[in-house]
């Protein structure tokens, strides 16, 4: 029987998760596929020891003991972050190493380096894991998928930022309060930056763009909101409108151009997006042949990471078997058939809007703010008036009808600027129906 | 550039978006896997000409023509049933040539044949359109989640069914009214037997049991109920009870044996698959790597199927270029690793339900249903009765924890057969929450 040998970098949570998995599925894998996966070698500075069941494997804290072991086929890369992550796999790489990694910080930003890297030696990188944890998302787009232009991707990508706002809109709870309670409950990072700023997210569509689209999309094309602004008021407001407030990654393919945008989405509470609570994940594709796809799970954590890492494993295995390495593009497309991306501008952004108004109830206050609407082209759809006490500010809420970007940041400005308006217009863009 | 030929036998609805889909896609094809995907023959008996798009194909009554042309390297079978759609299939293998279906009647029930013939002969059977429409779920269980032992396969897997079932939830209307309906609107056959009785759910489960479980999973080894006799009435008491009413597929991998069950089942309102709604198909994998996953998307169609179609063959079209036949295994395990299933005796089924009493509202009635509950170790959750009439028979409706499905039929009789009771007790299984 055909024996894959792997070394693995980072013994972390996801890697320990790879560890048990290729340790516990080993008989029904060698059943699937005739190959045995054998974890051979683990790199990590801060392990002492390897749990009993890892008795075989051989501990060491130099990389260097999987790159020049001539044994090992495939070599799994779970540190993240940039350094020395990116070195590790480009030593692999240049080695002849197929690589498996889950850095989705790292393919954002150098992944072109590494997949040319990886083509020139002709050998596989698989990123399953990357974007959606367990989901199969990046397989289902590469090769389920294939035979569609996609229109769309619109997704939960992040369990950590979907927590806090499912708490916040199901308890009424304030953004700070959340995340501390998260953090306590070990949910939320000490640093949770990526998360809620929306990077972790943003990383993510960089790859799926990528390889939905056939495009080399880095991080820096992507719009990034987060939800660490995004006030209890608002999810209220959100409420008795029918929608529920999500941090969405979307991109719209307009064949010319492509949206890039992770920000707070308002979301209808009859779309499947809102429902997704806590910390699972939820991606959606719409390809001009399939129609809409909704792919649903967990999106990190020890286990469902580990399943994707090993399916790549498994699938690099299968190619080294049949001797037909990269039988399915790292990237989707062929290498030269990657394009460069022509980012829609957020000023040309074209969607539907929420804005939260403060303004001191004067007679002809509305009058004023909507003509400022009209002058820009922004049709109102609704509009919602809070009940107040005669000499506070009031909240006056809109929701439009589809808008351009810019027009409706120059007339926020505007209203902004209005000696009745005491506090900034607060905007939050509309999932668009299709 | 490699070109893979294509011979189709049926240009009904599916057939057409093959066609459609491989004519519209072929560029992004080629730039995706390098190959050109050409259909050269379609075999209808009852076509006279093909679209104006389709001039440089050829056009047959003789599917000999497509089994005795050396130049094609696949066939596609989508006229659907039992013949002459099998003998085509085995045709085509018996001459080498790889297949691909979408026909889960055949393969539910013939599968195992033609499954043998296409290992003896080396080629692929692509089957990735038989469940699910366009969503990939059967490359997400062999492939993505190929490190998991699947714990239950759960999902709503035929349109016509769900879309019937969710206008009765949502306008109080009664089944044949629907049917009607749905039939006038092209949503149902004329004869919806298949769809409406859960045979064609059934279908689809055979083919997911056996690859998800190893094992030779046939038609006949699964309890098969439809939704013709659901009343509005338990429809109503099912939302009054926070429940929407669902044709599931249902199996449970008990390890030493299997539950293969299809009926309507109450899905508590707080679980996803309780919001499929319309026409659309869900299916949940639970995996003891991964955990929940579920794919959802358009489960029928002209173009959601023959994206799945087509994607079956790229993949079988890369599999030619990198002489990696049979690279993954057609069933998931390799044909020596299959297993007979033995399957959980219905009466052996543990699981909570819901029962509607019709009973005369007398002195003592209660005590005496609850009695016999009792004494067949049924134990009650809760419990509604209707307003009514006192000279009426009331609805005397019960949610049970888990019960046994042999004393809960031993219960029914009972009950049934009490004087007070003067209607056959509605008995309808409750999704199992874990």
């Amino acid at each position: 029987m055909k024996e894959i040998r792997i070394g693995l970098i980072g013994f972390g949570t996801v890697g320990k998760g790879l560890a048990q998995a290729l340790f516990s599925q080993r008989e029904r894998l060698i059943q699937r596929s005739g190959i045995a996966f054998t974890l051979t070698t683990v790199v990590d500075i801060a392990v002492d020891s390897l749990p009993d069941e890892f008795s075989n494997v051989t501990l060491t804290r130099d990389a260097k003991d999987i790159f020049n072991d001539p044994s090992i086929d495939i070599v799994v890369e779970l540190i993240g972050g940039m350094e020395p992550a990116k070195s590790f796999l480009l030593e692999a790489i240049n080695k002849g190493k197929h690589v498996v990694t889950a850095n989705k910080a790292l393919l954002s930003v150098h992944g072109r380096e590494i997949f040319t890297a990886a083509a020139l030696n002709n050998v596989e990188v698989g990123f399953e894991a990357s974007v959606g944890g367990g989901i199969p998302v990046i397989k289902a787009l590469k090769e389920g998928l294939v035979a569609n232009k996609i229109n769309y991707i619109k997704g939960i990508m992040n369990g950590t930022a979907n927590y806090i706002l499912t708490k916040m809109t199901d308890d009424g709870m304030a953004f700070n309060e959340v995340l501390k309670e998260a953090q306590e409950l070990g949910f939320a990072e000490a640093d949770p930056t990526y998360d809620v700023e929306g990077i972790d997210t943003a990383h993510k569509l960089a790859i799926l763009m990528t390889i939905a689209f056939g495009l080399h999309v880095h991080l820096d094309d992507i719009h990034v909101e987060g939800i660490s602004e995004i006030e209890p008021t608002d999810i209220e407001f959100a409420g008795t409108l029918g929608h529920r407030i999500k941090l969405l990654a979307i991109s719209r393919n307009h064949g010319k151009h492509v949206e890039a945008r992770v920000h707070p989405t308002m979301v209808p509470e009859t779309h499947m997006l809102s429902t997704i609570s806590g910390a699972f994940n939820a991606i959606q594709f719409n390809g001009d042949t399939v129609g809409d796809v909704l792919l649903y799970g967990q999106g990190a954590g020890m286990m469902p990471t580990g399943s994707a890492v090993a399916a790549d494993v498994v699938d690099i295995g299968r190619n080294i078997l049949q001797n037909s390495v990269n039988r399915v593009p790292a990237l989707s497309y062929l290498p030269n058939n990657m394009a460069e991306p022509i980012i829609t501008p957020m000023d040309e952004l074209v969607c539907p809007y929420y804005f939260r108004v403060t303004a001191l109830d004067k007679p002809g206050v509305l009058a004023r703010i909507t003509s400022i609407f009209g002058d820009h082209g922004i049709s109102i759809k609704s509009m919602v008036q809070q009940e107040h006490d005669a000499n506070e500010p009031v909240y006056i809420v809109f929701m439009t009808h589809s808008a351009t970007e810019g027009n409706v940041k120059r007339a926020i400005r505007e209203i902004d600027e209005l000696d009745v308006c005491t506090s900034p217009t607060v905007k939050i863009r509309l999932l668009i129906s299709e």
